[in-house]
């Protein structure tokens, strides 16, 4: 076992790192540790901005032109070929809109109209619940349509798939356990059976290089909010494969993908290309923050993204279990960095209350219930003294029990 | 009939309009007119300094609390209270989510569930397009489902009306016309046919007073960005009358319309009351720029808007006969005040280049095919001596034949 690293080994790591300046982007607290970016990412003086021109200059001196004058119109497709290059995706197949759960009812409408022989929508059982929600929501309006989840109607996702199987609807990174899925054999397994694949790439996107053209995967939704650093809510992202283009049929359609959205016919006549997965007038200032994190990312090789995540994550599991391995933590995200996203979870019977200590230390990560402690680990920011100095706050907290106290034992809503 | 008035005069009532104090909180650039407040509300002061506080202070400093500290989680509802002081709805029944073209997908599938034992969808021919492209994405998901359309299968929406209809879509405000419906008449003769009915308040909201509880109305939906000056493409609204709350079933049931969003549940469940129409997770930039321009309404009553409104279309009509009647124009908003909204359309056979070459000379209105020439009055911000200055420039106009210039031939895409 190699020997854990010291403090000046530690100073050295963020000294050679190729990230380091990106840090300076950011605009993070004093006294905050955050490992919290899987689920709403930091905010960057790139995004401040641009929204501010977007509001100052844009909006405010070109009123209605600004539609045209400053490209708004295009946005979606604009920041969706850029977003796409993190994906694997090649240009015209991303376009960023609306929210993750309404991409995913429109993606699952898409794939079940292509596949009209079949009723089966596959899930996993411990997906993020609004994948399943909205699943549910499309199956409602398709009588017939069953869902089939893995963990409930059988353990893996390998064992549900079959000819009856239209979709199969598949997290890349679990949101609770960080772990990682193979995405080129799940989409050639699911390929095999006649079976469309969706990829949920909400803790993938930002986190890890993924290839969704080079795995032949169909389509692909995911948020922008989270390694993105889009800002609190910021729209969603929809992928469909070119090869589909011509065949995506789904029933929000809206004005936005109409082939001639400002010729006011009375009847919709679908658009061409991706486009055909849009609908309303999109939200121009949460798109602008977006397009601010987006400048950020340009400059960005997702290989050095990955690189730097692995020994990050790497390293806060070694020192935590070296160091806090006494107090009752388990892991419970995959050891290998190769099937782990960039997050890390520890179950603690008493989780709850271990994170709410650590946050008031300034040592942000969430909870999970029943018992899992999350950490987030945001190569752009967050460097490896961090992961150190969390490690000692959390050491420190779990040998004096100060967790114990009643004022973390209150539950309050956790999002 | 009443004699025109003089400039003295004009300005006379500038000075006595008790919504001259408002007009400073709005950021309108030097040398322009704004007469397209009804597509693009106009920024305030209110607004930036919303979205600055919500970007560098509250995401910045508070990173994933700020959905707690910030009350960002709860403003769909506490938005939604707001707006619907100014369109009659008491609390409770109104959320500010998503787009107008999602919500228009909602409504009609909760009201078709409501009335399972019908199949018939009415609308208007000449609506804003999206609603008929929405009403078909429904009707594409439910077999059997008919739209039959106003100036299409009959003349009026009211010979439309029968015990096949289960829900009627209908604008308040004709987006094109300006023209006005009875929402208390059509309500009720929706109601004695058994039918539901949705108003789309796109055109309303913010430009006059409406009453939908008082009207017994079941559902409505519209925008923020118009007159309530919410900014380019913020959230829209969703009104349900609390009576149908319980009833309300609608396939875009992600978790923030859960019951229990933060326990993760496998299967949905329906929280209660108007929450049921949310979806995923809102753009909370957009949404914040949203509560600045509703700070600003909050001060506001909406029978002196609708009284100045009146006041300043009349006069824009009086003026614009009385000096550019010989130029080809043609009234297409109804002239009494009491049956048209916050704008006045005109035809002229050459309205693209009219509108082209008022835009140039700093007068905004907009153009919608064939011949349509059409001017929005915010009463907010626009002032009765903007109106005698913009027929001044649109008379020149007129009179030199300016617009048949080859620079304004050219035929891009209005928005």
């Amino acid at each position: 076992m190699i020997a854990l690293p010291d403090l000046a080994e530690i100073e050295a790591m963020d000294a050679t790192d190729p990230l380091r300046s990106m840090r300076r982007r950011f605009a993070l607290p004093e006294g905050v540790i955050y490992l919290d970016g899987n689920s709403l990412g930091a905010a960057s003086s790139d995004v401040f901005d641009e929204i501010e021109k977007a509001a100052t200059r844009e909006w405010a001196h070109d009123l209605i032109r600004a539609w045209n004058t400053a490209g708004w119109f295009h946005m979606p497709v604009e920041l969706g070929d850029r977003l796409g290059r993190l994906i694997g995706a090649r240009p015209g197949q991303t376009v960023v809109c609306d929210t993750t759960s309404i991409n995913i009812y429109k993606v699952l409408h898409a794939a079940l109209a292509m596949r009209p022989d079949r009723s089966v929508i596959v899930a996993e059982g411990d997906s993020f619940p609004t994948d399943l929600y909205m699943a549910e929501g499309v199956a409602s309006t398709r009588p017939g349509t069953v869902l089939r989840l893995e963990g409930v109607d059988a353990p893996t996702i390998e064992d549900l798939i079959d000819e009856r199987v239209a979709v199969i609807l598949v997290n890349h990174v679990n949101y609770k356990s960080g772990r990682l899925r193979d995405m080129a054999a799940l989409t050639r397994r699911a390929h095999q059976a006649g079976a469309l694949i969706v990829w949920d790439l909400c803790h993938t996107a930002g986190a890890l290089p993924v290839d969704l053209d080079g795995s032949n995967a169909d389509f692909a939704i995911g948020c922008t909010y989270k390694y993105l650093n889009g800002g609190p809510g910021s729209p969603a992202f929809i992928y469909g494969a070119k090869r589909h283009h011509d065949d995506i049929r789904q029933p929000l359609s809206g004005w936005w993908g109409h082939a001639r959205p400002f010729a006011f016919e009375q009847g919709y006549a679908a658009g061409t290309g991706i486009r055909r997965f849009l609908c309303g007038t999109q939200p121009v200032l949460s798109m602008r923050a977006l397009k601010g994190a987006l400048d950020l990312w340009d400059k960005v090789d997702m290989n050095v993204v990955r690189g730097k995540s692995i020994a990050l994550t790497d390293l806060f599991i070694r020192l935590v279990e070296a160091r806090c391995g006494a107090f009752g933590l388990e892991l419970e995200s995959p050891r290998d960095g190769a099937e782990r996203g960039s997050q890390v979870s520890f179950a603690h019977p008493h989780g709850y209350q271990v994170m709410r200590a650590l946050i008031e230390r300034g040592v942000i990560g969430d909870f999970r219930a029943p018992a899992t402690i999350r950490f987030g680990f945001t190569p752009l920011y967050v460097g490896y003294r961090d992961v150190w100095d969390a490690v000692e706050v959390l050491e420190d907290i779990l040998r004096t029990g100060v967790w114990r106290d009643a004022r973390f034992a209150v539950k309050t809503a956790v999002t």
